[in-house]
């Protein structure tokens, strides 16, 4: 396949999306008052898993930056599609402008673990996160992370097990949001016996281990 | 919703699954040899935008790990659902058993800016990008790098517009690989005018805005 040649760009995909909730002072109408905010964010990713942490670039002008930096702590809140619209004016909009949480009609909820901020009940998961070290790269500053508690809704579970298959989750591309696709494969399926596949995958997604040179 | 506190925990989805190019030498059957590696890595994301950055983290034993250290630099190879057994394959094995590129007939790419490490042909995406910093976290390294140059697959444009709808890239989400949904929405689309609306997007998926208090 021939390529072309684009120079240094950002563009990863598909990327996570996700409503980074904060909270702090600011003004509407000339009234000071306490909000819990909500930013979009793509640019957010697990970096480590003992302890467990994740990072968000945010750029020193926005509102959730200078919430971050007052309080060290802030929810990562992972919607799904029937609040997309919602997910999306919480990027275009600032908080300096408009409470967000009550626009988009987000009902806060009390973590543990954290001291002020709250997370966003519409949302299925919730990562409470406390802030560990701040990174300036230049347009952003990385935030990276303690993930101090998860949430996560009683009806992403089938029993005990969290299954994430067709709960609606988005993810962004280029501009775009998209829709959770098809579930193709699980970590090490191809190696797996074929007792493990036949439990594990339906057959049209059993991989082809002929084109592997195994 | 009820909502189930599950204590820490790395639980972000959807992730981007990504092949991890690097090249050095290590000893198979007790010969050695310069080898191009693949590792498959979910813990990567776009850092920054000016100057374009990205970041991704590797447990030291890694021997991508190694590679990345001895030569400042590495690939990020986006791959199709195609290749997706191939990609599951990279996340098992190691490149100090097993010849990765040839066990997977990938196709090495020389990349602009980088010195001696490649991209993988068969990855619609790639981005070639030199180390900026590490970050010792705790289990893993967060490499923070520059991405110096994106190659694009021709058939990703409709004409000079990048559009990665039905292409068929992957996400990784709880231990599972899946293809990519469809279209539901561009960014600014909550506060977007009728006629942008129907220009961009089928009106199944046109926001109801009176849901938000705008």
């Amino acid at each position: 396949m021939n390529k072309r040649s684009m120079g240094p760009g950002t563009l990863l995909a598909p990327l996570p999306v996700v409503l980074v909730g904060t909270t702090g002072e600011t003004e509407h109408d000339g009234v000071s008052k306490v909000i819990q905010n909500a930013m979009t964010a793509a640019w957010t990713g697990i970096v480590n898993s003992e302890p467990a942490m994740l990072s968000v670039s945010i750029q020193p002008p926005r509102l959730t930056h200078r919430f971050v930096m007052e309080t060290g702590e802030f929810s990562i809140n992972v919607p799904t599609g029937k609040i997309a619209p919602q997910v999306d004016l919480c990027g275009v909009r600032s908080g300096r402008d408009l409470d967000k949480t009550a626009a988009c009609h987000f009902t806060p909820v009390r973590l543990e673990g954290l001291s002020v901020t709250a997370g966003i009940a519409e949302c299925p998961l919730i990562l409470a996160c406390r802030v560990h070290e701040v990174r300036r790269l230049g347009s952003h500053d990385l935030f990276i992370a303690k993930i101090v508690n998860v949430l996560a809704d009683d009806d992403l579970f089938d029993g005990d097990t969290l299954n994430l298959e067709n709960r609606d989750l988005l993810s962004y591309m280029h501009g775009n949001y998209y829709s959770q696709g098809e579930r193709i494969g699980f970590f090490g399926y191809s190696v797996a016996k074929q007792n493990v596949l036949k439990r594990r995958l339906p057959k049209a997604h059993w991989p082809k281990n002929q084109t592997l040179a195994l």
